[in-house]
């Protein structure tokens, strides 16, 4: 039979965030739980607001997982911004 | 003292991706070992071939964050696709 490995820590990624966009129905509960510390840091009351209208790029008032895979993009460039910025980065070849 | 509270699972996601991209410094090493399943089921061998000069978009023959963002996007995507033929979608609003 064969063997079934555990999923990679990629794979476990991919996973999540398949989980994560069916769990929440909406924009907002998703921002105010999953991204609660981000969304409690922004001073601008709507940012959020800001963000659907970027985010919500075929104007549907809903986030599909295309728009929400540009929002986890986003924020991890922005994380790895800041990483590098505290730690010389290192290229792929 | 402010409560640190633990990660959320997209905090996670972000964090383990950052991760992944920094272990990985040859595209072949990752593709072979975070996605050999992956890997393994191609059946055209050239597939990474074709599929790093996809994602190299600003052709320096490496792969940046945002290009590799782009990978597990792509992946996430087909993930998704298949995940929604196997159960009916859920719009967030």
């Amino acid at each position: 039979m064969a063997k079934i490995s555990s999923p990679t820590e990629t794979e476990r990624c991919i996973e999540s965030l398949i989980a994560v966009f069916q769990k929440y129905m909406k924009f907002l509960s998703f921002m105010n739980t999953e991204l609660a510390a981000f969304t409690k840091n922004q001073k601008d009351p709507g940012v959020l607001d800001h963000m659907m209208k970027k985010l919500d790029t075929n104007r549907d008032g809903q986030l599909d997982f295309s728009e929400f895979l540009n929002l986890i993009g986003g924020l991890a460039m922005a994380c790895h911004d800041s990483f590098l910025k505290a730690v010389p980065s290192q290229k792929r070849t």
